[in-house]
């Protein structure tokens, strides 16, 4: 249950104290916590989310070696349109993502090498935001799913990076993408 | 009406013998139809398009340099979805384009270089299924707007490059862009 090492043991501690202190007004005994037990991720993909607005495009490079789509919900496009910070309860943003594949096709007429298309799937990422939920995480409970398969979560090794990497951006309510207009 | 030169003059009355062409059975005059004359091209933004559902994304290098969301109206999807070809009367395909930009504050929280993002919008482009009104350029009316303004058209040069790349993928009734599921 600790793969992760010693370094990750403090992180989330403190964020169940900040939870709970705000909820009954007592912090529980120093230590009690579980750190890996905080954190609640999403077993369950978010009905209709390929039918949701568009927020934004990426292409992420090296390892990941993808091309996305960032997709939202009505509250969380409705938010990002009108540039509310936080987000609203319920507001869920889909990251989905596909294999950057060179199109031979496209290149074969455009008579150049310039044309990267969406590949097969690869994995479908989410945030909810469900502030008490998801109080251990920021108030966004995080989900990972490899192909498009509810089937196939994430590892939790894997899910247990998403909190501290998107929690680096705490300007914009810990959400990565901007509206693209 | 005519603020866009000469070279509109030309356009409706052919469009309009080969439309009767068709519906009445006989074929004009060879040699009457002006080929560029005929093609008609969209001179107002479909209304809605931001919301539309993603059909799917794509990366342009080259002079482009752009990452693309391609989006369809209700039509078009169920179209997409079915697997039905050609698309039916009313489809509208709209690729949405941005600058293909490297995101700094992304490769500094992900400590690498990897991850490019929408960065200021270049163009928007359209494509209306009307095989009556766009019979010259394969039922298809072809539109091309700087940023996402209707009082910035493409020049009509290079609209008119829009049917001869695109009837190269007849096949598929001139639409590049697979569903990306």
């Amino acid at each position: 249950m600790r793969r992760r090492g010693m370094g990750r043991l403090v992180v989330v501690p403190v964020a169940v104290v900040a939870f709970v202190g705000v909820v009954v007004g007592i912090a529980p005994p120093s230590g009690q916590a579980d750190d890996e037990g905080a954190q609640i991720f999403l077993d369950k993909i978010p009905a209709g989310y390929r039918d949701w607005k568009l927020i934004s495009v990426a292409h992420e490079e090296g390892n990941l070696h993808d091309i996305r789509a960032i997709l939202g919900n009505d509250i969380a496009i409705k938010a990002y349109r009108e540039g509310k910070l936080p987000f609203p309860e319920g507001a869920i943003i889909a990251a989905v993502h596909w294999q950057h594949l060179a199109s031979d096709e496209n290149n074969k007429i455009f008579g150049r090498s310039q044309s990267f298309v969406a590949g097969p799937p690869t994995s479908v990422q989410f945030m909810v935001k469900d502030s008490r939920k998801y109080a251990a995480t920021g108030g966004w409970g995080f989900g990972h799913f490899e192909g498009r398969d509810e089937n196939k979560p994430g590892a939790k090794p894997l899910l247990q990076t998403c909190f501290p990497c998107h929690n680096a951006i705490k300007a914009r309510d810990l959400v990565f993408t901007r509206y693209a207009p």
